[in-house]
């Protein structure tokens, strides 16, 4: 099928750190893009709001954005629990009757709404609901430690750290140095990037190993390094279990520490709710080193830090403050690039192979 | 309305550790049970199989079991992903035809299948699944550490350990003291027992935190002990995530570790899939507490055992050792009381009053 030029939703939201699904849209598949709707930010670019994105322009209404020719509609935002805002039910319905395509990252099932799924039928257009789980999954059982790759799961301090992006910027540096590698998708966002995955976080509980176990075997086949995008954090109350689950279901024999370096509280970016402060980044590494040995052992070889809103003498500093105290190779892959991550996976990988074994060193 | 009364199907499962559902309704709701069907047990008693259940009797087929005039069918195993085995639909569908209501445990829920939704919208019986999650759920932010009463959590070396069954001889324990105590059911059998509850397991894994935190917040209003089932282990690859999820959403002041003493490795009644040595107690403690102490400090301040399979002077000796090396109260709750641990919850409770603290010590 014809690739998709979005029309991208964040009504109220369109920021670095607030649409997180259209943020990553913008930077990785840029060309799929159309336009932004947000009313709070309407006439400015992409690049204005987020730094980069370039020309693409922020329309404030649905007639705005559909004049410029989107063939798609992008719930461009992840809000707290996933659900679809009442106001936003009638600009998917809108986009139907225009015959645009619906891609929905929300844990609301667009495609289960049965009005809207209706009026998508009647119209002929498609409902692409990113987060919808599929009908049979297994129980984990720990396969995946015998996936004959080097499997690399991002993990964070907090959501909402960089885990996925920290993963792409990797595929790009470890491809460019000839290593088969592939990305296993486990959100939304990666979801919509890659074309293929599964939303761990909205599968059956029971299920949440299973899922990233089946992909990691999957990918292992063809893949000499396999990079799982990591989710939440084992010090969330609300999504620890999710992070558990993907830790003990992939089997990771290596991890990369995710860490979002102005943040003080877990979540504070939901506001009112934080309570739990960031404890320092090498007792992180080891409360991850220690959760991980409970199935599999699993070292932390590399810190990717997310520095976007800190000054460059800051972020730089903070870089060299994280490997100091890690003892581990340190970078914000976006700001500074990805270098010294892909060395670290790359001689994990060489070490594998040379060792003839399913685990580094 | 009535109380149901149950066939109880466990077909070529019934038994101690392979109908855990069909065993718990005939250890605490006798009275509601007709009779199991179990083709490989037909003519012997659930004493004969379980010992316990006195003449609760063992039907061969449908046709026995409907003799004894049940009102109702339930689904007695648990299997592993938790689906209805493409034989049993018959039996179900028989069942609605001769107008007994079903319920299940299953992850596969059987009112959303047409066929036999229609058939019992037809004949006018009702499905209860007991694992259907609530539509709406939060997001878990830690709110169950305010919650005005002590939380204790079942927590365990492995799956199917006795984590409920320790929770309901303790709400029996602490009744009889005197104190006023809820059970909190987080799996499809404590919901068949308590009449209330979420399946944590079948939830949207986003939310198994804020399902437990939002059951311990409401029965914490007219309780000083809330007793909450707990599901899984932290070291089993299948079902850690659940298993953090529900530490971290329910925020409990004090632990219990439940272990079956005959149990050498993970799972390994799923025949052929176990391969993690069940560490020493005294390091299970430590891995629950410090798993606890990333988002609310806890302490485990009793040792349930399951013995049911041992002699009782191997069982006795068992649980003196589990005293000796964890340094807490111990016993099998069903095979000598639960005594040693009522002891220790109650003193928590006082601690706690006298404290005048939502932290016992």
């Amino acid at each position: 099928m014809a690739e998709p030029r979005f029309l991208i939703i964040a009504d109220g939201a369109f920021g670095p750190e607030t649409s997180k699904t259209a943020d990553c849209a913008i930077r990785y598949v840029p060309e799929r893009v159309a336009a932004v709707l947000d009313s709070t930010a309407a006439g400015r670019t992409a690049q204005d709001i987020l730094g980069f994105g370039g020309s693409i322009p922020v329309v404030g209404t649905m007639e705005d954005g559909l004049a410029l020719a989107p063939t798609a509609l992008l719930i461009g935002i992840a809000p707290r629990g996933g659900r679809l805002p009442d106001e936003w039910r009638g600009w998917v319905a809108t986009a139907i009757d225009h015959g645009l395509d619906i891609w929905s990252g929300l844990h609301t099932l667009i495609g289960d709404d049965p009005e809207l799924a209706g009026r998508a039928r009647a119209k002929g257009v498609r409902i692409f609901d990113l987060r919808r789980p599929p009908d049979i999954l297994p129980v984990s059982n720990g396969r995946a430690r015998q996936a004959d790759a080097l499997v690399v799961l991002t993990v964070g301090t907090d959501c909402n750290t960089g885990k996925m992006t920290a993963q792409l910027e990797l595929l790009r540096g470890l491809e460019a140095r000839g290593l088969r590698t592939r990305f296993v998708p486990t959100g939304q966002t990666g979801i919509l990037i890659a074309g293929w995955g599964i939303a761990v976080d909205a599968v059956a509980a029971d299920f949440i190993g299973g899922a990233v176990e089946q992909m990691v075997v999957e990918a292992a086949k063809d893949a000499e390094v396999v990079l799982v995008e990591g989710q939440g954090s084992l010090i969330h109350p609300g999504y620890s279990g999710v992070t558990l689950g993907l830790l003990h279901g992939s089997c990771p024999a290596a991890m990369i520490l995710c860490h979002k370096v102005s943040r003080r509280l877990i979540g504070e970016y939901h506001k009112g709710t934080a309570w739990i402060e960031i404890p320092p980044l090498a007792d992180v590494v080891r409360l991850y080193e220690e959760a991980a040995g409970w199935v599999h052992p699993s070292r932390v070889i590399g810190v990717a830090l997310n520095t976007y809103d800190l000054p460059e003498r800051t972020a730089a500093a903070a870089v060299a403050r994280a490997a100091r105290e890690t003892g581990l190779p340190a970078t914000d892959p976006v700001r500074f690039g990805s270098g010294p991550l892909v060395e670290a996976v790359a001689q994990a990988a060489a070490r594998r192979r040379a060792a003839g074994s399913a685990t580094p060193e």
